[in-house]
């Protein structure tokens, strides 16, 4: 969606609206910190982010990976920067396609500073000089894609402090096809709004959307009010000087005066703005919650579906998803990204989804091996394991190797039985509980436009000791309203769902629309999951040297143990499927691996796992 | 779906099952006779319908539409006849062709008796000789495309009494693909007995489908069983000879005869049951009932969707329609018959759907002009018109000129309101009450697979006089629940629908399964329905002369009258849309249509007719 577009709506509500800037960190670690910053910070409920120019070769590419990332992954609504600076047209129709690939229809063109090594900045041969020539360019080469905003320097710039000429540029650029202005940071309002005023006059009428750096620490607000020569109010140094040795107190009082300064430009009618994060999110949130913008947890973010949605380019149309994907958002993005077209309305029986591969980047497990360990300790038991799946579902424990995220409020209906399951060595995996038609507004399980209602099988994704399956599947099988899906790492499927269709686990009915049914368990998708749930077990084993329990432990679940989901088909059973587990427990969860299992013996005591194994009696309690 | 995977699906679950055997009429009437009855008789649950080949030009161009129509309109699932006599093989092509369009993937492949003219039987210059060629034929053209039936004579046939030499050509049309075989008519189970063994013994392997000709008089009973040369048991003359003169006695006879003989093979193991029905019901269905084969009422047929799907070929995956059509089936299917794709899980935003046009065969109304002044009668006043949709209501009346078939039980929970509304002058064309979730076995408002659940949304389309339109959309548009749409014959559209998407008023939940959601109210749909809605109209009108008051009444609706379609989406509320009409009524219904308003004044009185009018204080009551 055009920045523009937003901005009207936003202004058509009076509401105050704002964005964030980031730019590529210099290493993966970095950037995967940037990432998981950026998705947390989308609950934040920015209108956009803006990626800046990643100049030069490596991290050019990077913005546009970037870009891709928060468009598809995150569904965040993306600005790329574009400069002049060290760029052939070649290059500019490189990062213009890439834009366009990834969905984004936001570009800021900017000429840029020039590079390091020079001091003046001079045009790239068969580049562009004037920034107003990258926008009619881009204009001519794409019609209106892309939304166009252009840089406005209200206190000068680098090489020109003429305000007036600065102005008479901006007019140009905006002549050329610009149709928003992002402004350089600054302090002084009134210098601000007096040059809003100017430009006003001078009869630029496309959005001016002001660039606000929040305050991190004293040396960085000197440093960068210096490097942009925007003038600071005397009161703003009264007030952080004698405080600039403490970076609390700094970001404290900083966090008022930045406030203090939006509210004036709100009261203004500058209804949006933008924020020079410095891919820091404290400074930032903190001013947003002076003001007062951050969305209230108890009535949520509007949610149009229950998972996150794409704005990719071919996604946006995109509203079903596998359940087993839940709590890794991303790799599902990643492992389905070179699909034509993405499901819309249903799955579809024609399709044949093929899963990419499990080696692409992103969807392996997250963190080094120092990091997991650290936060998976060293696991020595089933017992051990089972531990942290019961510390993750009390919100003890910020991930697990299958989960992203922290576990969300839905499960607190069912929290107690996966706590339970887990205890007697019964690894939840995943699982939603049933719903049967709550208000499309409820702030737990609710989505979807106003009015509307909501339903949700029970899910459950659970994984089994040999010793447990035949009885567990065999307690499935008699109760008609379940479906199943059971597989080990490298066996065949075994499942009594009614053929090959999709099971639709979460839906909801609203006023004058289709049903929307987001959420299906199916057979393809789910032996891709299988692949990449094994793997992500193993990758965790692999955290630990070769001959550690801890490895040994993991690698023996993911070697015998069975990956099975079970879906109660009748939605008004809120605990149907927990019963089936009743008495079923593993029987020595405190085994610890000694030096005969280490030595490769423990293998053979689950050659034998198969389906048609009947219950081990001594697995089960009464 | 192929009769041998019927009759090996059938075997398997050890259940008789039967068939209908129909031939095409002469006249135009009779064919839209037989269509009702082939209708009605769907709802006894054969297993196919045929139809007999119309040997020469127009008869056998009605056997290939008729084929189309079952398929298509009446999902009757269908075989075909084909005959060599007077066949070239460009007609055989023709025919083949014709019934894989339709969907039709059974043929039943015959020499056939030799044309009138002649005595013997002669082939056609460049076409088949024997059936075995035609089998031949068919299997190399189509592959296993078409399931290939032949006619088994177990008695002997007209130009050839030995029955073993005959059962040496069935080895040899088996042979050549045949894959089952439907025997002459006979009353001799012995007889037939024997003979299947014989064939059995031939290495026939097939499964044998006997043919049963009901009685329907003493005079056909006997010219038929002389014309087919099968012995008539003696017992059988005996026990009709007493009561020939009196036709009922004799089909009461009859049907205890034929039941008996049928009882008989079904012991002996010949499951399906073939009956020529020589395009009558009641002898059939009186066999039916005394062989406790008909579908329990009050467990009805599985009905796979809530309105009856199309067997086409194109059609069999459809599973969406717009409501309007909903006491239309017929014409539904005619207007789309042209798709390429028909919805399928949804209706989906990019179809641009384009109906037929109105003057295609069997859109307009049924029936003569004569049929239906006697059926409607000759109302003069608003109050005589909606005196009939009150008695269509109450179940008294059996049609109307935009309802085909009687009122179903499904209108049983708001009858007594729309009863009232029509009593006002509110005129109900169609509706469904809400249904929030309630078992898919449910007699009345149940479909779709066990253990599911279904709802529905209200829905009512209501004929509404120019003098009470703008309160009732005030009314409506005051309640953010309800969805309508508004048209007169020929002015704008007037909705609140949220966007141009459809909106599903009929969904189900079923274990395993994605929703369903059969039934929709949308724009474009609805427009189309909107013409065909008054052109009805016209019709039923023109069924008077041109100075006849009814005519006047008839036309005056058309002309001014508003059609409008409520939605309310709030499925738990099941009587939500009828406060709306409180106190609504249509002022001067018992007004006639004198001779200044025949003479064509009456026009303008509602030239003015417009959305933006404000209601008529007058024809508000409280």
């Amino acid at each position: 969606m055009h920045i523009s577009e937003k901005l009207a709506e936003a202004r058509k509500n009076n509401k105050a609206t704002f964005s964030f800037e980031f730019f590529p960190p210099k290493t993966a670690q970095g950037v995967q910190n940037l990432y998981d910053r950026m998705d947390r910070m989308h609950g934040l409920g920015p209108s956009f982010v803006d990626v800046t120019w990643g100049a030069g070769g490596r991290m050019s590419h990077l913005t546009c990976e970037m870009i891709k990332v928060a468009q598809s992954a995150y569904g965040l609504e993306t600005c790329m920067h574009l400069t002049c600076t060290d760029m052939e047209r070649s290059k500019i129709d490189e990062a213009l396609s890439a834009a366009y690939a990834a969905g984004c229809t936001n570009i800021l063109a900017l000429r840029g500073d020039p590079p390091r090594d020079k001091e003046r900045w001079e045009a790239t041969q068969g580049g562009f000089r004037y920034a107003r020539d990258l926008v009619k360019y881009i204009r001519d080469r794409y019609g209106d894609h892309f939304d166009i905003g252009v840089a406005g320097y209200s206190e000068g710039c680098d090489d020109q402090e003429d305000v007036d000429l600065l102005i008479e540029h901006l007019k140009e650029k905006v002549d050329a096809g610009a149709t928003f202005v992002v402004t350089q940071m600054f302090y002084d309002v009134d210098i601000f709004i007096d040059w809003v005023a100017k430009c006003r006059k001078r009869g630029i009428t496309v959005p001016v959307i002001p660039g606000i750096m929040p305050i991190h620490t004293y040396a960085a607000f000197l440093r960068r009010a210096n490097w942009t020569r925007c003038r600071i109010p005397p009161e703003w140094m009264e007030a952080l000087e004698p405080v600039k040795n403490d970076d609390a107190a700094v970001r404290e009082v900083g966090k008022g005066l930045i406030a203090t300064m939006c509210r004036r430009l709100l009261e203004a009618g500058i209804l949006h703005l933008h924020f020079y994060t410095m891919n820091l999110a404290q400074a930032t949130r903190m001013v947003l919650e002076e003001l007062n913008l951050l969305p209230d947890l108890e009535a949520p973010l509007e949610k149009p579906l229950p998972w996150r949605q794409s704005l990719g380019l071919n996604r946006r149309d995109e509203n079903v998803r596998p359940i087993f994907w839940r709590n890794r958002n991303r790799s599902y993005v990643a492992r389905t990204q070179d699909w034509d077209e993405f499901p819309n309305g249903r799955w579809g029986d024609s399709r044949s989804p093929a899963f990419g591969e499990l080696d692409a980047y992103g969807i392996g497990l997250k963190g080094t091996n120092e990091q997991n360990r650290k936060l998976w300790g060293e696991p020595r038991s089933v017992r051990d394991v089972a531990q942290l799946f019961v510390r993750y579902c009390e919100g003890e424990l910020a991930s697990l190797p299958w989960s992203e995220a922290a576990i969300t409020r839905e499960a607190d209906s069912i929290r107690g039985d996966l706590v339970a399951l887990n205890r007697r060595g019964l690894l939840t995996v995943n699982s939603q509980p049933a719903v049967d038609g709550a208000p499309s507004a409820d702030p737990v399980v609710g989505w979807g436009p106003r009015n509307g209602y909501v339903y949700q099988k029970q899910y459950l994704e659970v994984l089994v000791s040999p010793e447990l399956i035949a009885e567990l599947l065999t307690r499935v099988e008699r109760d008609p309203d379940l479906t199943y899906y059971a597989v080990t790492r490298s066996g065949d499927l075994k499942t009594n769902a009614p053929g090959e269709g999709p099971n639709a686990v979460t839906w909801g009915v609203f006023p004058g629309k289709e049903i929307v049914q987001p959420t299906i368990v199916e057979t393809v998708s789910f032996l891709a999951w299988r692949d990449e749930f094994y793997r992500l077990g193993e990758d965790w084993a692999k955290c630990y040297p070769s001959n550690h329990p801890s490895r040994y432990v993991i690698e023996d679940l993911m070697d015998s143990w069975y990956l099975v989901n079970i879906v109660h088909n009748d939605f008004h059973q809120t605990h149907g499927v927990f019963p089936l587990f009743d008495g079923l427990e593993v029987k020595d969860m405190d085994k610890t691996y000694d030096e005969s299992i280490m030595n490769g013996d423990h293998k053979d005591a689950h050659a034998d796992a198969s389906f048609t194994a009947t219950a081990a009696p001594n697995g089960v309690k009464n």
